[in-house]
């Protein structure tokens, strides 16, 4: 008999196992099972489609030429059939049986496997609180989910997005394009928690706010209330009223079937996998969004849910599956979002979870323009270069602004994949063009700031370090070192102006005794400052990381809405 | 007595080294030596400026917040003495002074050294052909260059540029941009070589064809002709008129006051200096165009000069210059370039390269959009992967298209650098979401198929070699696996058409006893239909690598001016 590989789940990760299964075995029988009726779709691409950015779902549902992946397709291209709206309601292990509910006819029905590959996704997390099964209090994972929420985006409503994190605001962007009044309410005191540290979540909180989008950090969602449709949202005393309610506080791992199969499941919920993407029955693999995977850097389990590592392990399950031999090493935790004109990342660890996982670590913030700073277009990004500071090795990188922050993340990525040390990122060799970045781009520069704070010559404090100096009415002096005509515009109140041209010459304007803390637009002429301090005989000096274009506080003329 | 640093040459490399040196000690005198008047200015930047992208010219000599870094600048903010205007006519080692002319005053001095560092740059390489100096003959270095440009670029005036390398493309779309006709001439059968392989230049070639620029490879200038200025280019017996002629035939290291002095002249005919870029005079160093540097992957020296690895050499000649200690390790030859719409690039070594260095590879073409397919303004891209055979480590990556490349170089530049395999660059965390990249990114897909390749499950056959075995009538099936749709739009000619979709029916339409050559728009579904007559017992088949949008040679139905 032909060996029978079984997926379960047509997504990602399952139409991509099942395809590779096929083609790497040819002569074994592969079937695609799903419970759904849309199968391999980009869900990712949801918030796209609920702000018509993406015109048609079956953009969403097709090969880049325009060919939609149903059942026929996988069955003429790919040789693999697929059996949608049927759930698989058990697994007998024993007898290498599934057994299968086929939703139209409840007809029951089993199939034999000699390989069976799990491919069961996420759910978005539902917290069981009041009322949350009121209509119009959606999610955003299915194509099912994509169609409610796009005819509840009524212009003039009101929305609010239980959720911070990636999906909440891309969906908040989505729905403020439709012209709703949108609200994000987040649990912890940050945007993007897990994500970002959080000068730069604040960074991109402004953006949210400057873009008419309410956002509440801190803020428990205790229920909500309504007759049919919901009505209000209840922040314990609070109520906010929304015509439509986004659930967005994360997903969990769908390991029901497996855990009743007696399948492993991990430390965080999710399913227990090899670098084989095998689960603990040999025969059994899982892949994408329902299994967990190896962080590369702290080397504990981890389930971070992506499209990206889905696709990745549905090849490594389906080659292992046929008969092949391949593995998946692990994730280094990399996440990207655009909300509205902001670009957002980060690869491998940031502060907080370095310093969470015990590392001794320096960091640095380092903004710039993307581009040559005289090629139009150009546009500024701030990066926070985070390395170990016994070795120098880098552990992570987190990128924030208007300007292209993915392909720092990229370099980054694998230079910290391959243990790449400050040193060793400041000498690659990239691609240098004025339309591309400047001469030295801004990795190779947050690495030399890096390299130079690791050496002790440049002495760094952090925004957040000079903000609670400020608020605690520190003895210091606060050291603006641009130009009058930067300084008049904009500003840190209570900084002492001295352009760093004139510096030289003014060194008897400054005490002694006192600590001095330096700062101009980006962080590189305070970096200068502290240095003619340092020659000049000044004991105490520092510059301020990231200078006023990373400072999350309110600043003096700016007319626009910051973070009170 | 202070150190004395000196530094010859106030453009990139010798303006980093100066300030960092002055930065690491400074107890130091710095000053800083240039023969021109204009210092420390991005001179990539000059055909931005000759087209207008960049208006005024200040633009290339400010720092980011527009501080123009002259002479005052940098006295006031770097504390470097500056001298414009100054030639260096000699170096006497044994006493370790530098001689100087100062050309406004015709004064002739001398300037003690304790630590020099030679940042002489490059200069055009100018062939000493008949009539080369006649007037608007132009070269594409200075400021001075910039200008005289600009004033020769008169709408619907001819130019010709000599040389088809990244100055050469950026000068001819910007004078195509000033309204002039332009012809460029390149001496080799391709544009760009030395940075892309023949089927990846034709494309840009196509691309510059298309935007109406005249090319024309494999001629040589012999001359020109003229009364005071230019008239015509002489190519053998062929006249060509032009208004002005740009050479652009690339640059000749600056070395002969090196040379004079006796410091060693690399195998490359640039300065040869170690990892700390010390000449073989420990008190002497050099950095920058003039100096050769070592290529990471082939170990042998070359001088490939750019404005990034010109500041990352003089970081740290001006470090160890200063008593400082700091290696620079080497390039792997990354260039980029945008002209028109296209983006092309390449990092490590072409496929030419690699073969020249004797290495058995592998190769892929993988084009794809450049975000997620349904994403607005995703556009194409063209990969080309190189790996070796043996072990599968990552020799090079090219890149060409409209849609993203520098983000895959950067990150193929960071893997190479780590020696990476196929293996470890398919795996690599990168950032994803739709209006980023595919969840399988470009680089991912091209590492996967190169792995595919490498394990024999894929075998390609280059468009190259396709067109040969068309041209030469060979008895085999060129099988167009598209859909009816696609295939009447645009096709090669006498391919036969089998939409993938139907093949698995269909193979009885095809003969058992001749080469199948299957292909697609991108080669994914060309490599599936090689899978499915494989599996079908076929034993000579194979599919051509990159499809459709990686054939570089005339299609039916396409209207587009195509290499002939």
């Amino acid at each position: 008999m032909r060996m029978q590989i079984v997926v379960i789940g047509a997504n990602a990760a399952g139409a991509k196992a099942a395809s590779k299964a096929k083609r790497i075995n040819p002569k074994a029988d592969v079937t695609l099972i799903d419970r759904g009726g849309f199968i391999s779709y980009g869900a990712c691409g949801i918030p796209y489609y609920i702000s018509d950015t993406v015109a048609d779902v079956k953009d969403l549902m097709s090969t880049p030429v325009g060919v939609v992946r149903d059942a026929g397709f996988f069955k003429k291209v790919k040789g693999v059939t697929v059996k949608t709206g049927t759930e698989v309601t058990g697994i007998d292990r024993e007898a290498k049986v599934v057994n299968l509910f086929e939703t139209a006819t409840a007809e029951k029905t089993s199939l034999e496997y000699d390989r069976l590959i799990l491919a069961t996704g996420s759910s978005p997390f539902i917290p069981k609180i009041c009322n949350f099964d009121l209509q119009n209090i959606l999610t955003v994972k299915s194509i099912e989910d994509a169609e409610l929420l796009k005819n509840c985006a009524i212009s003039g409503n009101t929305a609010c997005i239980v959720g911070g994190g990636l999906i909440g605001l891309e969906t908040a962007e989505a729905l403020q394009q439709k012209g709703m009044k949108v609200t994000v309410i987040e649990m912890q005191e940050q945007l993007l928690p897990g994500i970002l540290d959080r000068e730069l979540a604040f960074l991109v909180e402004k953006q949210l706010r400057q873009q008419g989008v309410r956002v509440m950090t801190g803020c428990r969602v205790t229920g909500f209330t309504g007759k049919s449709a919901v009505e209000k949202v209840l922040i314990g005393e609070q109520e906010l009223p929304a015509d439509l309610v986004v659930l967005a506080p994360g997903v969990t791992p769908n390991v029901s079937l497996a855990r009743a199969a007696g399948i492993d499941i991990g430390i965080t919920g999710a399913i227990a996998v090899d670098a084989r993407q095998c689960t603990n029955d040999p025969y059994i693999y899982a892949c994408g969004d329902c299994c967990e995977t190896t962080h590369l850097i702290t080397g504990k389990k981890v389930h971070i849910p992506l499209g990206s590592t889905a696709n990745k392990q549905g090849r490594v399950a389906g080659i292992n599956a046929a008969g092949g031999e391949a593995t998946f090493s692990g994730v280094i935790g990399t996440s990207i979002l655009r909300v509205f004109n902001i670009n957002a990342g980060k690869t491998g660890l940031s502060e907080t979870e370095a310093r969470a996982n015990g590392f001794d670590i320096e960091t640095v913030l380092s903004p710039a323009h993307d581009k040559a700073h005289f090629f139009p277009g150009a546009k500024p990004i701030v990066l926070k270069l985070i390395a170990e500071k016994l070795t120098g090795r880098i552990l992570g990188l987190q990128a924030v602004g208007e300007g292209v922050v993915d392909k720092r993340l990229d370099a980054a990525a694998t230079a910290i994949t391959f243990h790449a040390t400050a040193d060793q990122l400041s000498q690659i060799d990239l691609a240098y063009a004025p339309p591309y970045s400047a001469a030295m781009d801004n990795l190779i520069v947050a690495a030399d700031i890096l390299k130079n704070k690791l050496a002790g010559h440049a002495r760094g404090i952090s925004p957040h370090e000079v903000k609670r100096k400020c608020d605690e009415e520190d003895d210091f002096i606060l050291l603006d070192v641009r130009s009058p005509a930067e300084h008049g515009e904009i500003g840190i109140e209570g900084a002492k102006l001295i352009p760093l041209g004139m510096l030289r010459e003014k060194l008897g304007e400054l005490p002694r005794d006192k600590e001095i803390i330096a700062f101009c637009k980006v962080s590189l002429r305070g970096y200068e400052a502290q240095k003619i301090l340092d020659a000049a005989g000044f004991e105490n000096t520092k510059f301020m990381d990231g200078g006023i274009l990373a400072w999350p506080y309110p600043l003096r003329g700016a007319n626009i809405a910051t973070k009170q």
